[in-house]
């Protein structure tokens, strides 16, 4: 039997504070403050063709947070019962994305850099490559 | 009496992975792997004119990891016995600074886009800002 999804967390977007003067911008993510987990793990993504698509996968355990720290991506992120599709283009905006979240970013632009801190080392099994198979894991869950 | 410096840590650059094909180029960084520590907190620092300066403050116990994720920037790490300078031009290498190291950032080229990872949640009184006081903590370390 479908469960009701309410085990299901939602992806979000997530404000990071920042402060500015006359030396520049800092913005600042912290643990248990904006980031709901500690990382244990960061990918730093460049140099992506506009046309390419990348993510294409779910965790089963690992958290995920995306930040675009320059230039700007799209993103969806799909817990299997609602899709959000935003926008990335200033690090002072975090993509919070809870285990079981389907994720796909796209339409780089050619300066994007896209920052992925998870919560967890890596670990093949915790990967979903397959979106049937994803969504009946998150029958499931 | 001075210590011979044995329990005063390097600073040092930390080579990163790259993986890199038609769809772009990810670099990877792992606790207790490439980095020495769990993140919890970072900052994200742009828009700093060329001719300003950063940092210019220790940490008793946190330690930082930087990464030029665009751009350029140049760094000092200081840790009371010896110095280091280096230029940050690429995601694929991160400046690894452990507690007690004096650090100062500046030549931001105007697309810089410099990552700050730390091992400690936000304390001010885990900051030395005055750097006679930082040699005389090392001094005592």
């Amino acid at each position: 039997m479908r469960m009701s999804g309410s085990q299901i967390a939602n992806p979000r977007l997530v404000s990071l504070p920042q402060f500015g003067d006359s030396r520049g911008n800092l913005v600042v993510g912290e643990s248990e403050k904006e980031l709901p987990f500690v990382v244990r793990r960061l990918f730093i993504v460049r140099d992506v063709p506009s046309n390419e698509e990348r993510g294409m996968h779910a965790h089963k355990l690992c958290h995920q947070f995306l930040i675009c720290v320059s230039g700007s991506v799209s993103a969806i992120a799909d817990n299997g019962l609602q899709q959000i599709e935003v926008n990335l283009d200033s690090p002072t905006v975090g993509l919070y994305m809870p285990p079981l979240t389907w994720g796909k970013q796209f339409k780089y632009s050619e300066d994007a850099v896209l920052l992925v801190l998870a919560s967890d080392a890596f670990d093949e099994s915790d990967y979903i490559h397959n979106y049937d198979e994803f969504l009946n894991v998150v029958a499931k869950a």
